[in-house]
């Protein structure tokens, strides 16, 4: 927990407390903040004797050699990288717990069968580069290489004030920061016998009902789309309403419909970024491009929704500018699909008795409770790395369920069990 | 026409056509494309004999002497700046008809009683600065002129590839450019005649009767507005509609709303900026802002409009976030007041009898319906002239009654009918 925070000196966010740990995060990907906690990350490791490796998309991999040579080592991993005003526990949690539980094992002299790693992914977040899960998206040859090292910064990112004034791609800015590696990215290159993930759920459940450890057993599918609206500029004082074709009109109306449409199957449906162009007070705007994010529990649904919305906004589109004949029009791209995921029940197993284990002694009468199996509604890289190995994951509870917010929050004693259960976890895989 | 299209060549902006004049314009005030055509405009009229002055906001004064040193000058003036996609006709067809009619009257060895002065008047769009006709504002002494330097550029411009890295201020980009002046801003230091200033429509009234000529005799009320709406940051995936204060979906209600309740009493409202914090796909945005433009007939209307908004404003806002107890809360700023101005009885009537003049020989049976009054949509430095001195416009067909859009276009009759019915104005009222 002390390395927890002190990690967190590299990309200090916004302070939204007195206390010395009371600020939130901003640690884009890739940039100076993220290569400091790197190197901090990988001196810790080998001080530990891990081995250490980076490969082609800066996923940085540290492993402690068990007994056996010819099995790959089971991993631990999570993500350094956080949102622009994230908090000090997403992801961070996950890559810190895994260093507690190499220093355990260490402590212990705990001997196992195959090494046991741990892993920090590159741009998990998708905040800085917008495809979440990226690199263990190449690692797991679901996305390419090549359309991974060319994606470029999304331009809110690249106008914070510490960014470059040209916008980076994700080679241009793992060379900048010298973690541009040699080993090639893939599950062939550096194999694990196994991916377990401890996370902050990010999400009320657990707080709410008083319970301790979320056994993950499956992940909710999501889409990320980046939509243009296209309208035309015209000056806002002379132009009457039924003269326009008014794009920044258009989407207000797609966006309310998009929560209306999402909300009725079950499903979410989320603008994060939006820009109106020319952006002037006295000019309607020609266009508008903002991202949008659908997510629902099952693949099909978020489909459905998909397909309803795009029939929607090309209502509303037809509609601005009907009056001049000149429509708007609505454009679609597909940036990312991560279709829902079940994990694998050998690792819900050893998480589901780890958990028990871990929560056995507290001063409960049904200590049963304090576990649920639960289903995650954020992305995180174990959804990557259960398409080639057996993954699962473990959550913790979070204030409020808040995340991605300065002021996300868990107590030291539930990061703590999250460490202990892993740790439990990694062993009786290794075990098996 | 010539010198016309001669101007655009300095901050040409997009090309939607094959011509070679069909390209819109970006000329942001005191850019440097506005340098160089301020410079050409400078040595245009010193060549053509008149006494060129600069004052604290950078407006040019060119004036032709008149036969009397004792009295002021009657003043044509409009502005060399356009939109960030703007048309080669809006301001910059006043400040080249002024060229024209001092070109005229040197041609025809016409004396004048008065001088007769050509004002470039600086970032009469408001579209670099947030303020529009700011410097007529000034030299009225409606705006003070410490208020005016400190103004900063919006960020949308900022961000142009072409900006400075740090926003500048009025002052800092008139120094940069070299038009900081040293005579005072103000009509006592500049006295006026009169002011008369042609412009394109840029409405559809003219061009869809089939008419040649606008007398304006109003101008309608605007006020603008920076709105900020304050949620909550927080994760797309895992937190439910109810659990939200999404200050996008807020704004989103807020800017269809804001068209319903304005068009219900015969006003406008438009949003021209918006912008979403922290801008990441996958957090839901906690602080939107953005600009608010409101328009109508009478400056009671406009009051009204913005009352009733600001308590839809507040109820949408208070619905978002309503469910966690943190609901969004809504901030507004008064940027700028344009009540409605009616313009002065004897420039009216000089500019109605000057259009009939010129219309009369059309060969159409009623010439008489070539030329309408009408009310001016858009504000212009009139607006702030008229609080001084005697003041009227004169308006031309504009294609569609597009304007604030690279495909702004009048034809050269049009043009040229409007540079004829200034000069006979100016002379008009010049003899009274
Ligand atoms: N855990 C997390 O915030 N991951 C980012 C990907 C997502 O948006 O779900
Ligand atoms: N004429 C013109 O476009 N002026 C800009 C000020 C306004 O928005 O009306």
């Amino acid at each position: 927990a002390n390395d927890l925070h002190h990690s967190c000196q590299w990309g200090s966010g916004i302070r939204w407390g007195d206390g010395p740990t009371d600020t939130g995060m901003q640690r884009l990907a890739l940039s100076e903040d993220d290569k400091s906690v790197r190197d901090w990350f990988i001196q810790t490791m080998k001080d530990l004797k891990c081995n250490v490796t980076v490969d082609e998309m800066g996923n940085i991999f540290a492993v402690r050699p068990g007994r056996r040579t010819d099995v790959p080592a089971t991993f631990i991993g999570s993500h350094l990288d956080t949102q622009p005003t994230g908090g000090r526990y997403d992801g961070i949690l996950g890559v810190l717990a895994g260093i507690e539980v190499i220093k355990t094992m260490n402590d212990m002299g705990l001997e196992t069968e195959g090494g046991v790693g741990v892993v920090d992914w590159t741009n998990e977040e998708g905040a800085r580069f917008p495809i979440s899960m990226i690199s263990s998206g190449v690692w797991a040859e679901c996305i390419s290489l090549e359309h991974a090292h060319n994606l470029k910064e999304v331009p809110t990112v690249a106008s914070l004030p510490t960014a470059a004034s040209a916008p980076e791609t994700m080679k241009s800015a793992l060379q900048k920061i010298g973690y541009l590696g040699d080993v090639p990215c893939s599950y062939k290159s550096t194999p694990m016998a196994a991916h377990f993930e401890v996370h902050i759920e990010q999400g009320p459940y657990l707080v709410s009902a008083n319970q301790r450890v979320g056994v993950v057993t499956a992940v909710q599918a999501y889409r990320w789309f980046r939509l243009n609206v296209i309208g035309r500029d015209t000056h806002t004082g002379t132009t009457a309403f039924e003269h326009r074709a008014d794009a920044l009109y258009a989407f207000a109306q797609i966006m309310v419909r998009a929560r209306e449409v999402a909300a009725a199957k079950g499903c979410l449906a989320s603008v994060g970024i939006v820009d109106a162009k020319p952006g002037s007070v006295n000019t309607v705007p020609g266009e508008v491009s903002f991202s949008l994010d659908i997510r629902g529990p099952e693949t099909e649904l978020v489909a459905e929704v998909e397909k309803e919305l795009r029939t929607d906004f090309d209502a509303i589109a037809a509609a601005e500018g009907a009056g001049i004949g000149k429509p708007c029009r609505v454009e679609w791209t597909l940036d990312f699909d991560s279709p829902a995921v079940k994990f694998h029940e050998d690792c819900i197993d050893c998480v589901q008795q780890s958990a028990q284990a871990v929560v056995a002694d507290a001063s409960v009468a049904d200590t049963k409770s304090l576990v649920r199996t639960i289903m995650s509604g954020a992305g995180h890289d174990s959804v990557f790395t259960s398409k080639r190995v057996p993954t699962s994951m473990i959550f913790i509870p979070c204030k409020d369920g808040l995340s991605h917010h300065p002021e996300e929050f868990s107590t030291a004693d539930d990061c703590a069990t999250g460490a202990s259960v892993i740790l439990q976890a990694v062993v009786r895989y290794d075990r098996k």
